[in-house]
């Protein structure tokens, strides 16, 4: 067992669930790695880079490992990433994990789960290890081959 | 001169314009040559090929030579991709040329420029020539090479 | 016709064809626009860009209009770029085009064309216009669009 | 401890070593996961896709945990790709990591390296865990994230 200290990863506030059966939580995927992947429909770098990874985790590693959810967190342009729009844009670009929608921050300030991670902005990619722990907080574009090693080496860690 | 023949481009049916001071037509292009960008914001195509290679069209040739114009042309998902959601997106994604929205279709259907230029989705590309005649029509991802060749014959042509 | 004044193309020094029957010349191409691409076969700049953009060129354009020619310029490790080692590059490369071997310079320096046409280094892209006179000189990467234009407009004037 | 029974990693045969003080051998290397590259520098796949991602590796684990190892399989084109070609090579592309030159086959047939893993061509990458045993084998093409996902695995095993 993995006995260094790490942070609990705070709970995700959450409006609305997307290509989901009900509400997913950290107690209910515990024992699984989550990939957490923080993004915005009008931001260029999850378009290009962010999403197509977060694809390509959820397609590259076991279900029963791995679970990927998509953090919809708009803090910037509120009434252009709305949540109708959202659906369309899930659809048209094919993501096939759950995706859920950030409960709006006081006076559309900083959404709340975004808040809880101190997320510096979208990109963000964070990943949970079996035990529920933050162990990866990575903003910004990152390497496949370092997502894959990090990935890999908390799924090795026994739940 | 060039004597042949080609059909005159049809008038473009707008509500709204970015990126422009008042509304831009065909007459008043009159004389350049004009790329004619069709998009969706939530179309994958056009956010990786199709924007990217207008952007450089409009980097690239002669502001006296070529017009750049991006027209919105929504046939899907309307209540995703207003106006409010496009003006994020053109922030968001740097666009730098005047981008219009084309007006909606009776009961949701084709919008009425897309439908007047029988265009089959987006992206698509549009030339027309300095004397405002349909010479090239491309949908999908067209190669730069054969775009930047297809401009620059036009722009060698007499007005 | 172009009444501008440029140089007139220096004439080749070759010591070896691959891809053609018998040797090719400025004056035999004469009415063409010349694709000239400099490379060395041990030049990642050249497998990267280059001569992709060499082969979309030989690709896009009409034979009739437009010639692309390779030379391979070496100008350091000798040794290590020899004509057997090139036969082997333009085979794995599939390079449809004819690739001719610059002359050596004296003392192993600079070969003679690469020195006449005073290219800097590799890759280097010159265009030759009909008339046989050198009209476009790019030393690294350029982008495609802006080949695609050039090349083009070359294609526009009379021979 | 990994109780599975897999093949040990046979012996390498080298006529000649790039980037290293000396002869490295698997045992010297054990305690390590290896990276085995194999490639031959007239391989478009190789110098495309498999070169960079063998140079990633190198740059991104710990030299302490992972030993990455060039494997110059020469089985075509013999008198293109010798030891001096292959130098000019290795200093063009920047190659960090130590390169061997496999040993040639009987008749100028399958080097003997490459015959003793049966490779089916180039390039290959072979994963060699800490205790010398052949765990991974992949023709062609691979993602980063699966080939960083799979050398992080193997680094956690014990030695």
């Amino acid at each position: 067992m993995n006995t260094d200290s790490h942070p609990a990863a705070p709970p995700w506030h959450v409006t609305q669930w997307f290509n989901s059966n009900g509400a997913l939580t950290l107690d209910a995927l515990r024992g699984k790695v989550i990939a957490l992947h923080a993004f915005q429909m009008v931001c260029p770098g999850c378009v290009q880079h962010g999403l197509p990874q977060a694809q390509k985790i959820h397609a590259m590693f076991e279900a029963s490992d791995v679970a990927v959810v998509g953090l919809h967190t708009v803090f910037e342009h509120h009434a252009a990433m709305t949540p109708v729009s959202l659906e369309a844009f899930i659809y048209e670009y094919r993501l096939a994990f759950p995706v859920d929608v950030d409960a709006p921050g006081a006076d559309g300030g900083i959404p709340l789960t975004m808040a809880a991670y101190q997320m510096r902005g979208t990109p963000t990619l964070i990943l949970i290890d079996r035990q529920g722990q933050l162990r990866w907080h990575r903003f910004g574009q990152v390497e496949d081959m370092a997502v894959g090693a990090a990935i890999a080496t908390l799924i090795k860690e026994p739940v």
